[in-house]
């Protein structure tokens, strides 16, 4: 850590980084790609340390080049990677990096699930006779094995999990609005260094950074892929906590992204006024079942769908076929998704990921939950980490359900 | 507005959606096109009044189809729309817009500044012989143009700014943060309705909806392509308040991005602690002169582009060449920007844009801003709204800093 303007500013380590772009230039070997060209901001940062509007050049070989528009010097400040450039457009990028002695690539990856056509055309003009491919399964690839580096911040990211549950345990009360419980944490997660704002990478991906749902309001399906949505304030954002007031006896799930120097940690817990009926804390109870089996089942690093299809076999075991991950007609095909930068990175414990094994360093949160139409919902969801030598939980609030 | 789950909501009325897609098939007709696809969630919800997961499909003429995959009973709630189908997949986009009695499109219009390539090239392969344009220019002239029914709304996202302001007042303290009076504030705008969430067009658009920075970290510029940035909390999300601490005689800087039922209106106001000092009393002072210009000029509806060159001539000449909207090397080539669903609707009040000319309707934040590096940075921002008789604005606000 450097001192930036008097403030302890957490900066990406050089060799942290030189680790990173060693690995997506092995992804790019096997792939057979010259170059991968980034813009993305989430991307920026993992590979630069910091986030300035600029292009990011990764060659087969050699030292990636980092040509920044805006802002420059910050992008000397923050970034530990050695060929920081100022330029003034896109337009500049061949002719730096030939003069930086690299071939002219022929076989080129982009972002391509998230560049826009009229900026991807903007590059096609540059190298026109060049093949452009998808360079975002790699980087995801790459992405998806934390460091040990990553780990210590999700670690930072989980202890703000738990003082955001222990403040939802000291604020709720009945008559509450889910508005009103989220603006209390939300406030809570700022003051400990929250950036506000939940990186999705998939297209379209607004998601607020916690679902605070109390009763039926909890089982409201939303446009977000997420097991459950709430009605939020306005159609113009219908998802997340809304003006609905706390009742007794209601399920109250609390689900809250929390995030520091970047990363996300993901965790969710209920609460109840009074009390939960039987059939909400059995479903809690059996949603820790499929919780339980998800566990032993990783520690034999199985394909992520493997996960998924066991998991959700239980639940309907155990009677949840209409509850399991949502509504029925708004039931989400995942379990668990992959954090880290972004809310929504691999691995993904989903239907059909029968090619993908679990592997050491992979974080992910996992999320088994019932939906009870006119009723609420109950779940929990945890973010855990694979190790060498076993599974372990980054978050580590307690999980009973708290009764008020 | 009807009720929904117990709470008032804002619905779309018919009327006014009907109005917005038939100036869109205008728009259309002039630029040929046959069909505009529209996926974008801003975008859905100024053309349907709700936004789920799907399609929504605007012929040349006749009724929009809006395809929805997730959630449907939830837009055929909130939308206003006659034609709201359930879909499991856009590959059967084709099949039912011509079971409808439409001709195949050739000329279809897409949202080629954000659509990203893949998802772009699965909508060739659904209209393989058609040609794609970019239809945002379109959309764009139709969203800057607002309506009564979108002003009303603007209002009251103007009385959420009022109180944002009247709130930093009671709490700005020696000593505090910038975090916590960003902290203080946000929690108020979220109980008055805020979404918590603010849209931007641009790729990589991610942009905090507050900038609350005192002193010489007001000069810090960020990524985000605006005249001040902030140093943030951590290179990963580098702009906006910061951990720094209020000093004394420091300028203050609360410019606040407030939202209600989707709209944005950008206010900001200056504070201090104790005074400010004559330099930056002077700068103030004349950055209001810079705004009264912009009213004299606009009543004359000019283009957009000679309303940003004559203040801009107006500053230079007041000695501010080189603190005018951002930090050299960092400044920004606008001093306006129109707002509505997004920050960064038309009209662009921009260098070179000289086509354009100002129309009743059309709602933009002015923002005339001066960065001092090592000092702070001092400005006004309102949100103006274009009648047929003048020019108002909807923020209202004291315009005198609060020196406490």
């Amino acid at each position: 850590m450097r001192k930036v303007q008097g403030a302890c500013v957490r900066l990406t380590p050089k060799n942290e980084l030189e680790y990173r772009f060693r690995r997506l230039q092995t992804e790019m070997a096997g792939a057979g790609l010259d170059a991968v060209i980034m813009l993305q901001n989430a991307d920026l940062f993992y590979f630069t340390g910091t986030i300035q509007t600029g292009n990011l050049y990764v060659p087969a070989s050699g030292d990636p080049i980092y040509l920044v528009r805006r802002d420059f010097l910050r992008a000397r400040m923050e970034s530990a990677l050695s060929l920081v450039l100022p330029f003034a457009s896109p337009s500049e990028l061949p002719g730096t990096v030939a003069e930086l002695g690299h071939p002219t690539p022929a076989r080129i990856g982009l972002e391509l699930d998230l560049l826009p056509v009229n900026l991807f055309r903007k590059y096609q003009t540059l190298y026109p006779n060049a093949q452009f491919f998808d360079a975002t399964p790699l980087i995801r690839r790459v992405r998806m094995v934390k460091s040990h580096y990553e780990i210590h911040i999700l670690q930072d990211a989980a202890l703000q999990a738990d003082k955001v549950h222990r403040r939802a345990a000291e604020v709720i009360r009945e008559g509450m609005s889910e508005l009103a419980l989220a603006c209390e944490l939300e406030h809570l997660a700022r003051l400990e260094g929250h950036q506000g704002y939940l990186r999705m990478r998939a297209f379209n991906g607004e998601l607020a950074y916690n679902q605070i749902l109390c009763g039926a309001d909890a089982a409201a399906p939303a446009f977000c892929n997420t097991p459950l949505g709430g009605m939020g304030l306005t159609p113009a954002f219908g998802q997340g906590a809304s003006y609905n007031r706390i009742g007794r006896g209601e399920p109250i799930m609390v689900d809250f992204a929390s995030c520091y120097d970047g990363y996300l940690v993901d965790q969710a817990r209920m609460f109840a006024v009074g009390s939960l009926s039987d059939r909400m804390r059995r479903g809690y109870d059996d949603m820790l079942r499929v919780e339980e089996l998800m566990v032993r089942l990783a520690e034999e690093r199985p394909t992520w769908g493997s996960i998924y299809d066991a998991c959700l076999a239980l639940a309907c075991q155990l009677g949840y076929a209409e509850h399991f991950m949502g509504r029925v007609g708004s039931q989400v095909p995942f379990i668990g998704h992959g954090v880290g930068i972004e809310i929504d990175e691999y691995p993904f414990i989903a239907r059909g990921f029968h090619d993908e094994r679990l592997e050491p360093g992979m974080v992910f949160a996992f999320e088994p939950k019932l939906v009870f139409p006119g009723e609420g919902a109950v779940g929990i969801e945890n973010t855990f980490y694979l190790t060498e030598t076993g599974i372990k939980s980054l978050t580590f609030s307690s999980q009973e359900p708290v009764i008020l």
